[in-house]
């Protein structure tokens, strides 16, 4: 049986690959195993991934807390459209880690001023590049890896700046050439499913960093509100009370009691994120 | 009055650019100052560059070979949809000016393998990024600059390796950070005009190096065939004999003998390029 993924190559469906990626989201092979046999009876010839996710998550239910890890990558995605709200919740990742973060910052390299999405402290001192895409089925390629690179190489020959290394987080998976540059160059790559220890979903799921996108039932206009307070994790939503968030975000009490009630929910009992 | 340019911007309508761009695809200021008044008078509120570069085109109609190098931009444009035959063009350009050139090479980096453009050697051996635009409005920017340093990098870092130096060729205008960036590090950039001397129109014009895109009537299955066999200069379609060129073609002789035509009919007379 043939599936078609998001960037458009047709491939045999493969059920350990889901089962495998339901043990990754935290559920036990008694369970992934259920859930994969489901799905494989459920799918048809010429299925979409985006499909096959649905099949998944619905098969999922019973268990909210792993349907909800599953849906991560999709919750990252919406994020965007812009690269902005990435950039925050990464840098709120960082600092739930113990760094110390300041976002999209202008330094004078030696050559031309440069915005350093992220910088990070925690003893030492790194350039973060943030590389966002808002479209599924893209790769992060060698080309993103070089001029990051370049950028990091112009501000370290500024003899004003002090930075002791740069990395390049991004939401999507990494070509294997761009694996290679930034190994080659100390590049220190974080993105989907990369490294094997430390790549992305792993930083997020260890302590339930989950973007505040996870909710199903959010409308943009509350979503953009949100990030404008710089509220994009979900556990941050849940501890601010209806009062505060009116106050601050000049919202209707009545759409953002629904949202923050919804969010409640979803955190309580099995849903715990 | 306002008009529209290709990248969304609107500005006022300035006739003074009309006439500067007709000069500068070698009109006399007498003639430039006629067109640039005819087109002022027809052009509305509103309008988009293309559509002026319509009016102009149109009243550039008693001069062909004015409004042939009028139309060099598009006929740069056409070589896409893809970089590949913008590579050859710009191989063959450098060809004219006495380079020994080879294209699409793969070079091995100290850490990656790198594909490079167009690799031209007169005295200096230069390593050429193509960076080929097919919309109208896009600017090169620093990013393009900066991954095409750390290619440059790379290859040199590799002791096998002899480069002196790198170029960045691009159909486009440059942002001014790319501009700056290029300076500072030392990369050759040409592009759309820049720089003042040496600019992509200026090397095509200066020896008549006009792509074969640059002919109207041209289906598409030709241009592509033409390409295949390496012909994108117009004066190599022209020099060609029709059973030379069915024979390596493979294409119908009436629709190739038509194109031919057209292309001699076109570059005789007033209208030699």
């Amino acid at each position: 049986m043939k599936i078609v993924k998001a960037s458009g190559d047709v491939v045999p469906f493969d059920k350990n690959a889901i089962k495998k990626s339901i043990v990754r989201a935290g559920a036990s092979s008694e369970l992934a195993k259920e859930v994969s046999n489901e799905v494989r009876k459920k799918v048809s010839d010429g299925m979409n991934t985006k499909d096959i996710l649905k099949l998944t998550l619905k098969s999922l239910k019973k268990n909210p807390k792993i349907a909800t890890r599953y849906d991560l990558k999709r919750a990252i995605m919406k994020l965007g459209p812009t690269g902005f709200p990435f950039e925050e919740f990464f840098s709120q990742v960082l600092k739930s880690y113990g760094y110390k973060t300041r976002v999209g910052v202008q330094v004078m390299g030696k050559v031309v001023s440069q915005e350093v999405d992220i910088i990070a402290i925690k003893k030492l001192t790194s350039m973060v590049e943030a590389k966002y895409h808002n479209a599924p089925g893209i790769k992060t390629d060698k080309k993103v890896a070089m001029y990051t690179y370049a950028r990091y190489l112009d501000i370290k020959s500024n003899p004003k700046n002090h930075f002791d290394n740069a990395w390049l987080v991004t939401n999507t998976k990494c070509t294997s050439q761009a694996i290679k540059y930034s190994k080659g160059v100390g590049i220190k790559m974080v993105g989907w499913s990369y490294p094997s220890k430390g790549n992305l979903q792993e930083l997020i799921e260890k302590r339930g960093l989950y973007p505040i996108t996870i909710f199903k039932n959010m409308p943009n206009k509350v979503k953009e509100k949100l990030f404008e307070i710089k509220i994009v994790l979900a556990k941050d939503l849940v501890n601010r009370s209806l009062g505060d968030l009116v106050k601050k975000t000049g919202l209707n009490k009545k759409v953002l009691s629904k949202v923050l009630d919804e969010a409640k929910n979803y955190v309580s009992g099995n849903n715990k994120i």
